[in-house]
């Protein structure tokens, strides 16, 4: 049961955020009972801290996954950019930057914070590795590489939802891996 | 008082987003009477498309500025990414992606559409610009390295939230801005 209520918070979170995500709706959702979920969880933050927590575990272990697989350092991170990802639904950790309640508290903000900070330097330590190894040329700075790549597909998201069109999210990881591309020896 | 109630939705959509913008929020705000309000405007749909193409309109005319200035076409594309943003803040347009009442709505959601189909498609021609005068390389695609300099500005404003450091927006700009700077001659 406690594991079928941070499913459904972690649903509710998504599709209405957090001012949104009711005690009760969350109850309902995941067929707990009232004193179910406060045996579980001490309440709605507690539930929500657990929601975003898994969120941004199961981001980090997937990007893990890719950046430390087979092959060289670029074609790790090509295969982490290429990844299919559910482009008009969004980022579930990056879209909880949108939700003004989510950010004002600094405990349910912390998740989102540390996986993006950790996503970056990851990132740079790959492309540093790649520059290592004569993989990519000398100009482009690891750290803000890094930045930039996570940029794009957050920002890939953002276009691909103004354009109802998961094709735009698509082009955007071309147009980054077309720019890398150039530094690659 | 027209223009007071355009201002005001903008705000109230900025702080609060649809669905938390009432109409009456947009009255105390503005200071505009019922009468008046209904004067202006249909409702709060129509009120709220006015103050999202404004949004829009100014978004592309600043854009327009800078892509259609003075100096190359690189150094044009390098003026627009670089330009001061509140980063924090974040994109007034872009940010209307995570509206689901903005998103549900065609009428709504079309100034938003338009206005990165327009700017992706504005800098592809810039870029083609660039390529065709020989300051660019032929490698990158212009279209698809557009739209991954718009991802880069759109998504550079999610991980400077997530770390409540304008910092990284700047970081993001600089890390495209190096990708770029390997294919100009």
């Amino acid at each position: 049961m406690r594991e079928q209520l941070i499913e459904s918070t972690r649903e509710l979170l998504w599709e209405r955020g957090y001012v949104g995500t009711s005690p009760k709706a969350i109850q309902q959702r995941s067929g707990a009972g009232q004193g179910s979920m406060y045996h579980h969880f001490r309440g709605k933050p507690d539930l929500a801290l657990a929601a975003i927590t898994r969120s941004a575990e199961e981001m980090r272990a997937r990007a893990e996954a890719e950046l430390s697989g087979p092959g060289s350092p670029i074609r790790r991170i090509t295969a982490y950019l290429s990844r299919e990802r559910d482009a008009l639904r969004g980022c579930p950790v990056g879209r909880l930057t949108q939700d003004p309640d989510v950010m004002a508290d600094p405990e349910l903000r912390r998740p989102v914070e540390e996986t993006f900070s950790w996503l970056r330097a990851r990132l740079a330590a790959v492309l540093a590795e790649a520059r290592a190894g004569g993989e990519l040329a000398a100009g482009p700075d690891p750290a803000a590489t890094a930045t930039a790549l996570v940029a794009v597909l957050q920002g890939g998201y953002v276009l691909a939802r103004a354009a109802a069109d998961a094709e735009v999210y698509a082009q955007a990881v071309d147009g980054a891996l077309g720019l890398l591309a150039g530094h690659v020896r």
